[in-house]
């Protein structure tokens, strides 16, 4: 019997560990927000718990398993196993968490950045399938990219290559970055930014027919509510999703000049605005790229679906 | 006996052809300046004949010879040897180098862009010599890189990986590109940009001290002008560098947070603005990255010299 694969996405929000075959396929899954209030030691015994259970219920022993795949936002020095800094989870400054897990299985444990995790997912079994390199982009309340070059991953010297979503594109904004930088990549195109450019086309006088009423937390305002205004032909909403394609398009070619890849793969979030930002993406790609491109580079949205983090967390044992 | 190894940088005002030996230092070479006016099949003839006057002079026979490493600037197709477009020379539009000049020798002929020439001389014979990723910066008329990752050159799907002087920096300016885009690196920080910057300063009834007659050709103002600026204390010029150095610094903090390479090394005429502009450049990537440099990170200038291109070229054939 082939082995089974087990994945761990650690969100902010939700936990996610499943078992994974090796067509990427999800045979358990458990979600746990638990871990959101315990402390690093808390948080390992927990998830290591969740998948000696997953083991259990489905008459496994832990050798039938590969090995176990950690995916967590943040900074992740990789060859040592340890989140140097993330903003997901309270404390877990300089954490070993691979070796913390180690501790209570035998197969191996391996721990990588979300977006290089499910950018192995997409290579190992999505768009990336068949291909040497590639790219793989998440959009969603920040970008990240996991980058594969030669059928792996490309980490860099810590660990912390892919970190597209902190290139700068417009230096001279007021759109300010988490990491303290103006025109960060994340700063004007992603979740971060909507609730600052909904107030901005509101204050130019823009109409908007999303309705939001006054005493709304605008900072809550989401990637979800512009899909709602898409679908209602709302005039600020496609504003502010065309602004958001022109800077990933932006960004997609600036990859392209950079690295030149045959295949660049959007995750996250805010690739369900679907067609049309998809459209203003490339739009926006093709008209910089123009005669510079010189081999087919396609650009696609990723097909993994919902639990992109735990599948990719998984192949993680594939690399 | 070890080999030695054949260099040729086809420049768009000179060429120059060399043999050197494994440690990159150049045993003999040949400078011409009469392939600026032949058609394709000329120029490959005109080199193939200085390669064979250079084995001839130094009673070598083409066998002592690793194999011949050719750099041209411009759009290379890596694995088929064509050049598919270059500013630098008339013609050679689609054209396969590579194989006409393999017709006139046994040992292997590799072309490669000169950016990735440059980059695989530092690498081996430079700055580099002991890593295994690094990048490569050329400052010069335009803007280009080499990446070197796991020892090797990383070309991409076409070969035209490492074009960072290409990825947009700031899209709303009025600078652009010989490619077309406003607000490529290239545009903003190199030769290039010279005279634009030069002509604003002044408009914007700055003095300076370099007493540019009113008669000169504004287009000529080339990096040795500013460089005399700089070596008189002049206000005018020292700013245009420091605008240079900004975002080269910018550049090299995207490529930063792309790559996580352990060095940067830069290369190019610019260069020889000196201790002035490399101040400047670190001085603006240690602003944007902050804390999130977690391994050590050098930024140095090439220490290979006025022939870089040359020892670049042949370093190719190392690879």
């Amino acid at each position: 019997m082939e082995k089974l694969l087990c994945g761990v996405d650690i969100g902010g929000t939700k936990c996610a560990i499943a078992l994974v075959n090796t067509e990427g396929k999800i045979i358990d899954k458990i979600n746990t927000c638990a871990h959101v209030n315990l402390n690093e030691d808390g948080l390992v015994k927990l998830v290591a718990e969740q998948i000696k259970e997953l083991i259990q219920r489905n008459q496994l022993q832990e050798t039938d398993l590969q090995g176990i795949g950690m995916g967590c936002a943040g900074h992740i020095r990789f060859r040592d196993g340890v989140i140097i800094t993330t903003s997901n989870l309270k404390g877990f400054k300089n954490y070993p968490l691979r070796d913390a897990m180690q501790k209570y299985f035998k197969i191996p444990v391996i721990l990588d950045n979300d977006a290089n995790a499910q950018a192995f997912g997409a290579y190992k079994f999505g768009a990336g399938k068949g291909y040497d390199d590639m790219v793989f982009l998440t959009i969603s309340t920040g970008i990240g990219a996991g980058i594969v070059i030669n059928k792996k991953l490309f980490r860099g010297a810590t660990g912390t290559a892919g970190e597209v979503g902190h290139t700068i594109v417009e230096p001279h904004t007021e759109l300010t970055c988490t990491c303290g930088n103006k025109g960060c990549l994340m700063a004007m195109a992603c979740g971060m930014a909507l609730p600052f450019l909904y107030q901005k086309k509101i204050k130019e006088g823009k109409k908007s027919k999303l309705n939001i009423p006054p005493h709304f937390d605008i900072s809550k305002l989401s990637g979800q509510y512009l899909k709602k205004g898409l679908d209602m032909d709302d005039p600020v909403s496609k504003e502010i999703i065309s602004d958001s394609a022109y800077y990933v398009g932006l960004g997609i070619y600036n990859i392209f000049q950079t690295l030149n890849p045959p295949l660049i793969v959007l995750g996250g979030g805010l690739t369900n605005w679907g067609d049309f930002y998809l459209g203003k993406i490339k739009a926006t790609f093709y008209e910089l790229a123009r005669d510079m491109i010189f081999d087919p580079i396609k650009i696609v949205i990723s097909n993994i679906g919902a639990d992109a983090g735990v599948i990719g967390a998984a192949a993680l044992t594939l690399e």
